[in-house]
């Protein structure tokens, strides 16, 4: 097996929204993929805490990142769907994703996502899980 | 019944992000909200398609304010849960979002959003489904 | 295109599980699907509504049969994922679904299903709806 | 904490849906339930495979019963919705499940379940895999 890890790390980075958001790449491996956001007022839903959406958009990306270390070159990765729940309003320093690759597949793969928040002592707080389906497209 | 009309009004465009997003509110009514985005570069994934996070973010915060508009004085939403369907690869001049409460309810009040694409020729195009949950909060 | 009904059909009626549970077929058409379930003791959880595996049985079996009549001679469909919500409580003398497709698609196809419980007064009162990606597979 | 280890034994086999698709509890601890059902011909789809309603079944009334471990004596639990991966075509001797509480709470409660077939050769494969979010309520 061939990993993508160049392309992955392409896809993470290459996406203007995500950039926007100031979403890193921390970590790649075969299915895996490690991200955080360092967070600002921009993130903020209208209480203070961390915006549903921001959440989502970490969980989604970098469940498709996991997914495109697997993948043939010449392929490349759509989400078909996801489903995420936040367990808690977030708030802390740091955004933190862990997403991996539940099953993979030549026309799906299933990835998983942890959305953590780190807080002033170090510790992590899970706040929102997802489940993502990728779709697996030969361009 | 007391609309809260103001109040949904207030949490639309009182999320920072939100705003950083250029989410616009276009209308509002007992269970209702439509909104839209003006599509930019900042908003598109690697290929130059709008961000599944992008749609997310516009399908859950609508949902958010749609049920705004059905809760009491002092109450507030946060989202519990939501699952999102990418039906297409989105592209277009605008992203366009109808909300709508499916059932009310004192703890848990579930609606759906509709994303649309405003193409060129004025013609719009689903390109995902949403469900999500809220938690109706008493502060 | 030549709809799939006979297929479709032969499917709904063809799982045995189906069949245990008494789900019949109303009616048929371009992806769309309506049957409904006979209530009876057997279908309870523990406080005599309605078990929600019975509504996602339904939800599910109906959505891919609505699809079964858009595919081609020789495919056939398997649920990849299901999102269904339980909106009340559900007791009746029948539980009746409507399911249709959203998006067909030669890789996926994504439809919904709303389940209904009918009245002794003959209302219907919407009690779960369900949103279903189906995967096409070619044999 | 008084876990309601004997509720939730009454609760997983009060089901009248769950003892005729022959579900039975093996483990029972705080937060958690295993469970399994050994596979028949009637809890087939019409290619041979387990019906994904049979899996979603066992997957969230396990969830429940997880759930209902860690409530208050005269609370219940009720599913809010639920939403599933079928992962690969499941067929074996047994359907197992795996269910724990990710994220407790007062109102809401969010489990997860982990199906897996048992083959002739003791080996288990994961087939399913569901988030389900349980509403408490008080009599």
């Amino acid at each position: 097996m061939n990993l993508q890890l160049d392309e992955a790390r392409r896809i993470f980075s290459g996406a203007p929204f995500i950039t926007s958001l100031g979403c890193q790449l921390d970590q790649l491996d075969a299915g895996v993929c490690h991200s955080h956001i360092i967070l600002e007022d921009m993130h903020q839903q209208q209480d203070g805490y961390v915006h549903a959406g921001v959440q989502a958009t970490l969980a989604d990306h970098s469940a498709g990142t996991a997914a495109v270390t697997l993948i043939d070159k010449g392929q490349r990765v759509l989400t078909a769907e996801f489903k995420i729940n936040l367990l808690r309003a977030a708030k802390g320093q740091q955004l933190i994703c862990r997403s991996s690759v539940l099953k993979p597949g030549r026309v799906l793969i299933i990835a998983e996502s942890e959305i953590y928040t780190l807080q002033a002592d170090s510790s992590l707080i899970l706040v929102a899980k997802a489940t993502v389906t990728l779709a697996v497209i030969n361009n």
